[in-house]
């Protein structure tokens, strides 16, 4: 195996080399800094969940970066240091106070449990844990109060789940929701790093006239559309087959708003962008909602950007790396009774790492972290 | 100006390097060989039309390619030969048969009249005429009957709306059509060769680091999805604008399937692909229809192409080159009352030229080319 710790700092045989760094001071917050375990620390999730502790100040005590046995033994960069990632096993997760699961979901459906028996809160994002009746499935600034209830596991919805419910539940609170009908155009990071890898290559395969090579999608993604995300699965009842990702939209979107007979319908298709998952939602509301109070609604709520001139609209280049849910093209349906909207967010930020560490930082504010206090 | 007349066959001052090319065979059936003009004739869909040309064998006794005057001097390439292209005059369509317009709605709209005037059927692909009472805007496999009204001029619809209306004219022949919500996936080849250049242009400056040089479309497009085709337009009574693109799909289909009540629900997408526009339809239906119903309708309309098998999917990538539009992913809403598809179509061939080409044929069969016999 090869062991890729690196000090860039040049400085080799200290301290900061070792597997868990020692931070002990934190302007975050008032919380007492923390034992925080981030698995899948080497993938495009895990490397963003630490940019955002950074730029956050999450109150980080010492941070266990860990990974599958194939990517342990590499390391990670955190506060101008190099950490070494070590495998995830049970034990990696003695004394740890949070612990961020941003890998497969195999793993995390081993290794949750494991970290709660330890006394941990798990984070997590995979698809593992989201429809379990005894999980939270959260994102702060809808349902934040649902965190009062967990037992340990809380799950972050889905990277275009979020971007979704974050457009619609002020909506919601406006006039309610009877009916959305959304089709999605995500970003291949979704997909993660072999993602990112997949359409870099085809690219450079399309420029110099070779095919491509497919592994990530259903069909090449380079210079094309791809109407499938994930796996195809039967629904009882239905004919056709739905995708995961269209199926984990519809699901996570009614328990976040606690909806349970929301109608959804959706199609999600994967476009050759890097990061930033779109999606174009028709909204019928429960009561009239005029499109100024809709827009109005959109503006005042905390994590959406409402882009109010009706002749510009955002796009995945201007919002790759941005804390907020775009929301732009904002109109009247031309039957007069209905909403249209433009939504945009960075899949890997919002959609996923920022979301988690909201999460935490919700969970200390309401002392759910105090356990080991 | 720049006269780029080539002879690629080696032949200097040979005739076949004439502004007017003969051609005195043809198989494609007992018609008359036609004097046919193509204005636009060095543009993406203009060249696409002389390929389907030769493809289809289509009766050309005398090709004149035309183009505006800043295009007008270079030539194209037809059946073995370069043919040069002159600048488009009222006094190019002396003698013409059938005048083929894939240039500018302004062209289109000075020149189309005077075409007429002196004896031709203009075929059009701008949006001139396409909502004109008295201009029948046609599909050849869904209502072709309207061509026996026409009065010199023949509107060929959008490229977008041509790939919708082929998915949905056999829902509707089977079950009627009471609502549809679609959002569109567009190809930059679209805006034509302009738009080709710029993707072109814009995934070489990512590659190498530089800023997107943006003229054709709303922001950049390479390694992007933009919300917006067209130009923006308000529409009475309606809070909010819609794209140009977005008000052609409704008001074409509405007119090509004789439904001028039809709900149609749309958001237009520019997404980073060279050819092949895409669509999600939602359609309720007038009476319900069984999931496999809509699939043998489907299968049975001719320039429909099936994918049946549930797991698979068309994409832009495979359906470039060919003259069906393809349907995929058609599958029951978890409503259970409405059904979803997936639609491909080349916009170039189908979408433009094929559609055009089918056009003239249908109006030979129908004897409406016969006046000058």
């Amino acid at each position: 195996m090869f062991w890729a710790i690196q000090n860039r700092s040049g400085l080799t045989g200290s301290g900061r080399q070792t597997q868990e760094i020692d931070m002990n001071q934190s302007n975050h917050s008032k919380h007492r800094p923390l034992k925080v375990a981030v698995v899948g620390a080497t993938g495009a999730v895990g490397k963003t969940l630490l940019t955002c502790f950074e730029q956050r100040n999450f109150p980080i005590a010492t941070l266990v970066p860990l990974a599958s046995g194939r990517s342990a033994g590499s390391s990670v960069r955190f506060r101008d240091a190099d950490v070494a990632v070590a495998e995830a096993t049970p034990d990696s997760f003695a004394g740890v106070d949070i612990a961020f699961f941003a890998a497969t979901g195999s793993l995390s459906k081993s290794l949750a449990p494991e970290a709660v028996a330890r006394g941990a809160v798990v984070i997590d994002k995979s698809d593992s844990w989201r429809m379990d009746d005894q999980v939270p499935l959260v994102v702060p600034e809808i349902n934040a109060s649902a965190l009062d209830d967990h037992h340990g596991i809380v799950a972050c919805p889905n990277c275009t789940t979020i971007g979704v419910v974050m457009a619609l539940e002020p909506i919601r609170r406006a006039a309610g929701l009877e009916r959305v009908v959304i089709t999605t155009l995500q970003a291949v990071s979704g997909a993660g790093l072999p993602g990112l890898e997949e359409l870099e290559q085809q690219n450079q395969a399309w420029t110099e006239g070779r095919p491509a090579s497919v592994s990530q999608f259903a069909a090449p993604i380079a210079h094309n559309v791809v109407p499938v995300c994930g796996d195809f699965l039967t629904v009882p009842g239905i004919d056709g087959v739905y995708s995961s990702e269209e199926l984990k939209l519809r699901g996570e979107t009614r328990k976040i708003l606690a909806l349970p007979g929301l109608d959804v319908s959706m199609t999600c298709i994967r476009v050759p962008v890097e990061v930033g998952h779109c999606a174009t939602v028709l909204i019928e509301t429960a009561t009239p909602l005029a499109i100024r109070e809709a827009r109005r609604s959109l503006a005042d709520f905390p994590g959406v950007r409402l882009i109010d001139d009706p002749q510009q609209a955002p796009t995945p280049r201007e919002v790759a790396g941005s804390d907020e849910v775009w929301v732009g093209r904002v109109r009247e349906d031309l039957s007069g009774s209905r909403i249209w909207l433009w939504e945009v967010s960075d899949n890997l930020r919002k959609g996923a790492a920022t979301n988690a560490v909201q999460i935490a930082e919700e969970m200390m504010k309401r002392g759910l972290l105090d356990s080991r206090d």
